[in-house]
C-alpha cells in the first residue's frame, strides 16, 4: 500500500471517492457517468444478490427477465411517469454504423434509422404492465410475484460511483394483485425484507416509512423506503418499494374478471434495489484505514498472514495452520493465505485494513514456539494473541461479534445524530452543522416541504411507520401536526 | 392443457417455436427481435448459470461488471472487429425525452444529442481492452481472469427465440496473459469446460474443434468452438473460446514489462456462451408432447399428483407421501404437490409433460390400499408401480439415470446421423436430405468453402480437435487434405 486515503474529517466525499477506487470497488468508465464494477466490489454485489434472492424466493417470488429496451410509446401512458423519467433517457435511433463515404469514419448509417425510437429502461414498469396484460384474464391468474436482476439506465448529470450512476445494476420486484388490501400487503411485505437484508447482512439500521408525495416514485400511490444515517450526518435511501394502486393497470388495460366474474383493474406493486447499496454500505461503516465490512457480507472472511523469512518458515507456519484453515473452509468461512514474498507483512496488515477483511490472523517464529495466533479484529483493530487449539472457535464467535458490533456502532452512531427538533431556527442549526436525522412537526404540505428544502437543503426523508402520535405545531409554518417526520440532507 | 403442439416430423420449426411458448419458457417482445424470459424458462437460465459460474470460479475467475455503453471509436479501433459489428450494433444518439412544442407528445430532444453516439455493446472487447491498458504495467499483474454475465445487443435481422434474438443473455470472459502459452491453454481449457457442461449438465454430446477462418470470431486469431447435433440434423454452436493474440493489445495499446523489464503487448482470450444453450437444449431433447430436460437443469425435479375425489383422500394421500417429499428435499431434489382441485389428473399429466418434469409421482386409492406409488419417467414415457418404502431410492436412481439416458439418446442419434462422405454428390444428397455431421476432406480455402455453403446451405462447423489424420482429395476441388472436417447446415 503506497499513502493512506483522506481522513473523513478532512474530506469526507474525497475519502469515500479514494476508499473506492484504492479498495479495488469500482472506478469510472470511458462512457461518462457508467462505472466498471471490480473483481473486488463485484464479490460484495454477488453476496448482496444471493442474500436477496433468497429472501425474494422464500417469499414465493420468481426471476424472469424483460427487455432492455422500451418503445418511446410505451413511456407515456403514464403521466406522472413519463414525466419522471422523460428527461434521463438514453434513446437508441439507429440500428447500424457505417464507414463514411468522405473517409469520415465510422458514422451512424442515416439509413438505418429506427421507426420508433427505443428508450434503453430507466426502469421496466411500462414494458411489464404491457405484458402483463396477455398473462392476465382472470383470478386465476393472480397473483403474478416476478422480480428481475438487470442493469436500468437513467441520464443523471452529476455521478458518484455506487451512489448515482448513469447505469447501475438492481433488482426489480413487479407484482400484480386481485385486491387493494393484497398489493398493499405486498408493498409492506417486500419493505420489510429490505429492512431485515439492511439490518441482518449489511448491519446497518434503517428507519421504515413512508415518502412524502413529492419524493413519491413515479406512477406509485405510496413510497415506502428504508433510509439509513451516513457517517457524515446524510441520509440515504436504500431501498423502495411502491404500492401502485391501478395506476399502471389502468395505463395498460389490464384488467381481469374476478370470482363473480366482474372485470375490473388489477392492483400492483413494485421494489427495488440497486449498486446504490454498496455506497451505503461503504459509508456506514468504512474509517480512515479503508473499508469496515460486515462479515456476512465480505468476499473474505479471515486472511493468514505468515511472518517469515526463509521458506522453512512458511513451511512450518503453513503446516501449523493448514488444520484450521482447512476446519474453517468446512463451516463456509473463507479464508485467505497470503503468502506472497513479493510484499512485505506490514504491507500486507494495511492493504487487507483498506479491503474491510474482518479478522486477520498473523503468524510469526514466537506463534510457532508458542504454538498461538495473533488474531486481529478489523472493526475495533483490536489484537488477542489466541492458542492455536481454540482459534478456530474464537475466529467463528469473533465473526458473529463483528457482524453484532459493527451493527450496534452504527446503532448508536444514529441514536446519537437523531433530534427532536421544535423551532426552525434549531432546525437550521443542526442541518448546517453535524446533520443526521432531525425530526420535526410538518404541516403535510408539499409548498412547506419546497420551502425548507430550497432554504436548507434538507428533505423530508420520510414519515415513519412507528410514528408515535404527538400534537405539535409545523415548524415552518406553525400550522397543526399529528406527528414528527424525519428531515434530513441526503444522498 | 389444450391441444397438442405441432410435431416434429410435420414441421419441426413450427414445433419449436409452439413448444417455446407453451411450456413457459419465453415469448417475444414488443420489442422486435428481443425476447422475454418467462420464469420457468429463466428458472433453467438460473441452473445454468449456477453451475457454469462455479466452473469458471473454480477455475480461477471472478466475476466483474463493465458498461452497457461502448463509445463509438472504440469499436474502430481493431479493424476486424468493427467490420464484424458495425452493421448491427444499437445506437444512442441522445440522452432525453421531451414534450413536442406543437403538440405531437413525447419527441426525443434534439437539444440533448450525445457528442460521441454510444453502441449498446454486442459484445465487451472494445470497452475491456481500453480498461486493461489502466490494469496492466508489468507481468505482476498478470494474469487477469475476468468475466461477467451481462446483456448484450446485435440487431439480427431474423430472430427466434433464444437461438438468435437482438438482446440475448450471456457471459462473456476475457483474460489477459504474459504468454502466447498460457493464452492459449486458456481458450483450450474454456473450452472443455463449456464441453464438460454441455455433456454433464445439458446431457448434449458436443464436438469440440476450431473454426474455418471465415466462422471466425471478428479479432480473434481463433476460434475454438463446440457443436451439438440437433434433432433435425442441423447442428448448433453452443459456445466459443477465442485465441485473441495480441490484437485487442494492439488495437489498445496495452503492454506490459516482463521479468526482464522488456515491454510486449499482452495476450488475451474471450469466450462465452448465451441464452441461444436455451435453445440447444430444448432442440436436443425434447419430443411431441414436450420438453424433456435434464435433472441437472431441470426447475422441478419430482412432481406428485394425488389421484382424489374428496379432501379426506387429498389428506390421507397429503399424509402418506409427505415423508418421501420431505426427505427428497433435503437432497436437493426439487419436489412439487400439485393438489390444485381445478385441474383434473389428466391435463396435470399433459401439463408437466409438456413442461419436461423428469419425474412425475402418481397417488391413487389403489396406491393408498396398497402402500405402492405410480412412478413415470419423463424421457421413455414408463411407468412403474414402486412400493412407498423403496420410492425415495427409486427416485433419486431414476434421476440419475434420466440423466444418463437423454445424454445416451443424444449420442446415438448424432452416431446414426455423422456420416464420412467422399464425393460432392454424395454431400450434396445427404444435406439436402436427412442433414447430420457430414464429415469431409476440405481443401482449406475459404473460396472452396463459400462455394460449397452458396450451393448447399452447409457451412464447415469445425475442424475436431480429435481429427484423425487421412490424406484424402477435396470433396469440391480435388485439392489434396490431409484430414476431414465437420460440414452441417447450422443454425
Amino acid at each position: 500500500m503506497a499513502k493512506g486515503i483522506t481522513k473523513r474529517s478532512e474530506d469526507y466525499s474525497a475519502w469515500y471517492n479514494e476508499l473506492v477506487k484504492r479498495a479495488d470497488l469500482a472506478e469510472n468508465s470511458p462512457v461518462r457517468g457508467c462505472m466498471i464494477i471490480k473483481p473486488y466490489g463485484y464479490a460484495i454485489w454477488e453476496k448482496i444478490q444471493a442474500a436477496l434472492d433468497k429472501m425474494f424466493k422464500d417469499t414465493g417470488h420468481s426471476n424472469a427477465y424483460f427487455p432492455l429496451f422500451i418503445p418511446k410509446s410505451f413511456l407515456s401512458k403514464e403521466a406522472a411517469h413519463v414525466k419522471g423519467f422523460a428527461k434521463e433517457c438514453a434513446v437508441v435511433t439507429h440500428y447500424r454504423l457505417k464507414n463514411d463515404e468522405n473517409g469520415d469514419g465510422l458514422i451512424v448509417d442515416p439509413d438505418a434509422k429506427l421507426e420508433e425510437e427505443l428508450i434503453v429502461r430507466p426502469t421496466s414498469e411500462a414494458v411489464i404492465w404491457h405484458t402483463y396484460k396477455n398473462w392476465i384474464q382472470s383470478y386465476r391468474d393472480l397473483p403474478i410475484l416476478l422480480n428481475q436482476w438487470a442493469n436500468v439506465v437513467r441520464w443523471e448529470m452529476r455521478t458518484r460511483l455506487f451512489l448515482r450512476t448513469t447505469e447501475f445494476l438492481w433488482q426489480e420486484g413487479h407484482t400484480a394483485h386481485a385486491t387493494r388490501k393484497e398489493a398493499e400487503e405486498e408493498t409492506v411485505q417486500m419493505l420489510n425484507i429490505y429492512a431485515q437484508f439492511a439490518e441482518e447482512f449489511m448491519a446497518m439500521p434503517v428507519i421504515k416509512g413512508v415518502k412524502s408525495e413529492s419524493e413519491r416514485f413515479a406512477g406509485a400511490e405510496d413510497t415506502y423506503c428504508i433510509e439509513a444515517l451516513m457517517q457524515d450526518g446524510k441520509a440515504l435511501q436504500a431501498g423502495t418499494s411502491h404500492f401502485l394502486g391501478q395506476n399502471f393497470a389502468k395505463a395498460f388495460d389490464v384488467k381481469f374478471a374476478n370470482k363473480d366474474g366482474k372485470l375490473d383493474y388489477v392492483w400492483g406493486t413494485s421494489w427495488g434495489v440497486s449498486t446504490r447499496l454498496m455506497g451505503a454500505l461503504i459509508m456506514a461503516h468504512s474509517d480512515d484505514l479503508g473499508l469496515v465490512l460486515p462479515p456476512k457480507l465480505a468476499p473474505i472472511h479471515v486472511v493468514f498472514i505468515p511472518i517469515a523469512r526463509t521458506p522453512e518458515d512458511y513451511d512450518a507456519i503453513r503446516e501449523r495452520v493448514n488444520p484450521i484453515i482447512e476446519s474453517l473452509k468446512k463451516k463456509d468461512i473463507t479464508v485467505k493465505f497470503d503468502d506472497r514474498d513479493s510484499y512485505k507483512p506490514g504491507w500486507k496488515f494495511a492493504e487487507y485494513e483498506l479491503k474491510g477483511v474482518p479478522i486477520r490472523v498473523a503468524v510469526g517464529p514466537r506463534d510457532l514456539e508458542n504454538n498461538t495466533l495473533e488474531i486481529a479484529r478489523r472493526d475495533t483493530l483490536e489484537k488477542q494473541i489466541v492458542p492455536v487449539d481454540t482459534a478456530e472457535k474464537y475466529i467463528e464467535d469473533l465473526l458473529e461479534d463483528i457482524q453484532k458490533n459493527i451493527y450496534e456502532k452504527a446503532l448508536s452512531f444514529r441514536e446519537r445524530n437523531t433530534h427532536n427538533v421544535d423551532t426552525y431556527d434549531e432546525f437550521k442549526e443542526i442541518i448546517k452543522g453535524e446533520g443526521g436525522f432531525v425530526l420535526a412537526h410538518w404541516d403535510g404540505s408539499s409548498e412547506t416541504e419546497d420551502k425548507i428544502k430550497s432554504e436548507t437543503k434538507a428533505t423530508i426523508r420520510c414519515i415513519p411507520l412507528n410514528q408515535e402520535a404527538e400534537d405539535g405545531t409545523c415548524i415552518y409554518s406553525g400550522k397543526p401536526s399529528k406527528g414528527r417526520v424525519i428531515f434530513a440532507k441526503a444522498y
